[in-house]
């Protein structure tokens, strides 16, 4: 069965050496000292590897079961997650007002990425509740807030996000659940919606449902549509529960992974409903949500494969299997461990240099959320927005390759359930698909992002990666031709393809469109570049005033190392395909396919 | 649920516009008339969508079941298989001796694509008992054959090959399955297989089973290897069954995919054995069966994006989802089918370009078996052997990443059971893991077929480009651009790699070993490059004589252009990791991972 180990002291090294957390003005950072995000990040690690891990499997296999209205869940979910509870872990990054931590997002994601990486499945419950949470946080009223969110932040009630319908996921504006206003000011939902994760399960009292509907008389299309709080059970003025909502679970979905995560169709039929923010607004308010979840998606990416190449890397270890071309490295044994063959390294590395870099863009993104949130720094919020799309689809289709891989390793017991390396891929399948499946972040990347704001993000980003290399280069010339230099030419490849954009797809925007999934792409690696180069330099940086953990910083610049001159030139292909334009892509006629 | 429908049509135009099959001077191929091979891929194709395919969904859900040491395959699958046989499809290219139809191989993969396609677990019956005969035939004695053929040619018994025990996958020299020779000239075979595909289920009378083992008191390691005929039932003089054998399934396992398929862990205890081939050259007779299970395993992979890219395309067509960003294109309806948006385009181009492009490969990979196996052809021989891995490996990898392309389309759908996507993947993967890992057919690529003869078959590669670019080339300033160019281009990267790897792999092997993945994918790339530039010429000329289905054509030209823009400049990415050596990829210590 395979194991999870929190990776702490990677942690560790992104919040300190490299992002340097405890001397950054962000309100709330300097108590982000290193002990104490050590011992933040030791206790969840515990909790996450002894407790959450261990029914990881046990929950795929047993999945959710729905029988007379009732979602139980697997075997030991509720016993784990009462202990996740009592140790205040959901509500890390939120207001002490509400019965939270107060702690900065950067480290509630650090914890997160625990959490997910010992089980996805058992992380959505709680996941989902924060991402409600904070959209009432936003956009809720005093009441409301009062009503909902000390419940919500504790998880004693958990949050659900309801957007898509049968015939309409990526398209809301076809919405068909309807929102009648009531004389008292709340309003009538009907409607069926489906995918809704932990839409019902037996783990809370209470599950607060966010739900996009169309008030009725409203405008048309996705201008009409609001969003509004439905619990499951009504709540008294005393926060005592109340009758009974109107809203059901229709069916829990077989799915290809999640399994013990419930994927509900949700009835909605005459349910009470309240108005969350503003009318026909509802989809600003969603995306507060959706949003945070892009980025904890992202991160599910990133915790699979961290998850998956730990336990490849225990069995390349392990298993004894032909012998190293270069010689015998185990005399004694009756075969080499896989690991000492070539390609298998190959396959190590790109999982290790992978995970390593895609943590310390996700703990950089969080930064930036503080930053704008905390700090109210315009730039950092600008800038997160451009990269959200980013985190979301490069990472999760970067992360599910890399739990191919690791399967990969495994040989024919990746493929057999008992070994786990299975449900790695399956689990990190849907992060491609939902929160916008990964073509319709790309969308949103080329189509909305780059120009926002007059393009300053896009100049922003690449002002950093400039400024970087000018403020770094010179001084060593193998760190120049390491690192510096193949940053500096994926950059400039990335320089090239949105040029090309401006210059191509104002007139046709197809050419812009067609070329907007390898832009996400090598948007993406010239991210991961820069984190590298940036760990590359804090690693240097350490091995030059002694360090007591020296190998830790070799192995950091030897993993950049390959990150730069395996991963990176990855950027002159997508270039190569961007500049290509729509004209083949568009060339047929549909009914020619 | 989704639908199967034959690829006839593209299969004609591959077997007669592009490899003009009836005008060749293989023996046999002379009856491959248009109007025969087009009466027989429809009668394939009517059977496999019909009957077949309809298995394949519920096949997956209700799996197979062990009990008191019976398998039980799904329902339908045993009614189906006798439809099968009666038809005389398990034999088609079998010698008539015993009672094939001895039909060239070039026409049986077609077929087999389409079972494969249908119903990939389904078809793996009848597809290991072909490979289990084709060794029977190579290397049995008169008697055996006699004894074994007639049956298995027409499935009602089928075979199994048993290589992988616990311990041992790859390095069969770990190998611990015992055979003690006995006084009539058998064997006792005694062991644990795992893995065997089909080793026990309910649609047979008999099942062969071929199982390596090594006699007491031989060679240690794989040169003491030796391959057996291990019958479930013992066979009379007659042909009449006897005795049951020392043979037990004693599980099944749980697998990501291929469900209708048992995969049995095989105990041998004192099972007797028939000695088939040589003693200790148990691999050569076994590789017989491994290369043919190694191209059958490439077009599982083309077979799997196949069935999945004809569902995506019908979704894409179906689903109404936003608008297109040229206007709208379905204005009477509420939105635009996804085929408007150019990111579904390029994600459906991707999957067209390759399944085509990977048929026209897989079948002339098949013209190179019959020139070899019918023609004595020796150059055919050792061209094929050079391709072998990269059909599996290349058309294995790809294959599965164009199963996960097209379930994206499907958004959150593909990730429901329900709708049928995720088991294309789910299936599909296996196929980059048995037959060996794809790993080790780049290794094969790389450390063996590579020199082999001097290096002659990758020399004959070489030229087979450089010649089909020197005879078509000059004659059209269009064609020289779209396909001639580009394929020159990315077969001087491979040129490139080759010669890296001869000048800095023979001193450190690590630098060629290293690259080995890369190689393979970009040798796959330039194989399916050829194949366009060459379906591009037979377009071409179908169109300057006339034709009545210009669309057609028009479309395989289009598609062309597409693969050459789109997919083959990803050589130059391949070339730069290559060219980037071990260095970056060994530097870790074990232990520093």
């Amino acid at each position: 069965m395979p194991s999870y180990t929190a990776p702490t002291k990677d942690m560790q090294f992104v919040l300190h050496d490299l992002l340097k957390v405890s001397q950054g003005d962000i309100p709330g950072y300097d108590e982000l000292e290193p002990d104490f995000t050590n011992a933040v990040l030791e206790e969840a690690g515990k909790l996450t590897s002894e407790v959450v891990a261990p029914l990881n499997v046990s929950g795929d296999k047993e999945g959710c079961t729905l029988e007379n209205g009732v979602v139980r869940t697997p075997t030991g979910f509720k016993e784990a997650f009462e202990q996740v509870k009592a140790g205040g872990w959901t509500g890390l990054d939120m207001p002490e007002q509400y019965g939270g931590q107060n702690m900065p997002y950067v480290l509630g994601s650090a914890v997160g990425e625990m959490f997910s990486g010992a089980n996805m499945a058992f992380a959505m419950y709680q996941g989902l509740t924060h991402g409600a949470a904070s959209a009432i946080l936003v956009h809720g009223t005093d009441a409301q807030k009062d009503t909902y969110l000390p419940k919500m932040v504790a998880c004693d009630w958990t949050g659900t996000m309801n957007l898509t319908e049968p015939h309409c996921g990526t398209d809301l504006g076809l919405m068909r659940t309807k929102a009648a206003s009531q004389s008292d000011g709340s309003y009538k939902i009907t409607g069926q919606k489906i995918f809704i994760s932990s839409g019902e399960h037996d783990m809370a009292d209470n599950i607060i449902h966010l739900v996009l509907a169309k008030i009725e008389g409203g405008p048309e299309g996705i201008k009409g549509v609001s969003l509004f709080i439905v619990p499951k059970f009504l709540v008294n003025e005393d926060g005592s529960l109340s009758a009974r909502n109107g809203v059901a679970v229709g069916s829990i979905e077989e799915k290809m992974g999640i399994h013990a995560n419930s994927t509900c169709v949700m009835n909605y039929d005459q349910a009470t409903g309240f108005l969350l923010g503003e009318e026909h607004k509802g989809m600003r308010a969603m995306f507060t949500m959706m949003n945070e979840a892009r980025i904890g998606v992202g991160m599910q990416g990133l915790s699979q494969a961290e998850a998956a190449y730990q336990n490849a890397l225990i069995y390349a270890k392990d298993r004894l299997q032909g012998r190293a071309v270069t010689g015998d490295q185990n005399p004694d044994g009756p075969a080499d461990p896989l690991i000492v063959h070539p390609d298998i390294r190959r396959s190590l590395m790109d999982q290790k240099s992978f995970v390593e870099g895609a943590r310390a863009f996700i703990l950089w993104g969080a930064t930036l959320i503080d930053a704008a949130h905390r700090g109210g720094d315009e730039a950092a919020d600008g800038l997160i927005s451009l990269l959200t799309p980013v985190i979301k689809g490069f990472l999760t289709d970067q992360g599910y390759d890399m739990t191919v891989l690791a399967q990969q390793i495994y040989g024919g017991h990746g493929y057999i359930e008992e070994w786990g390396m299975s449900q790695y891929t399956r689990d990190a399948r849907i992060a491609m698909i939902y929160e916008g499946a990964n073509g319709v972040q790309a969308l949103d990347l080329v189509g909305r992002k780059l120009a926002q704001d007059g393009g300053k993000h896009m100049m922003a980003f690449f002002d950093l990666v400039k400024n970087f290399i000018k403020e770094n280069g010179g001084a060593d010339a193998d760190f120049d031709r390491e690192f510096l230099e193949p940053l500096k030419a994926a950059s400039k490849d990335l320089q090239a393809a949105g040029m090309y954009f401006m210059q191509n797809g104002m007139k046709t925007p197809n050419n812009a469109l067609a070329g907007s999934y390898d832009f996400m792409h090598m948007f993406g690696h010239v991210c991961l570049g820069l984190m590298w180069a940036r760990m590359g330099k804090a690693a240097r940086e350490a091995l030059k005033t002694g360090t007591s953990d020296a190998a830790f910083y070799e192995t950091k610049l030897a993993t950049g190392r390959y990150y730069m001159v395996r991963q990176l030139p990855a950027t002159a292909m997508h270039l190569t395909r961007i500049e290509s334009g729509a004209d083949t892509v568009m060339a047929l006629d549909a009914d020619n396919f």
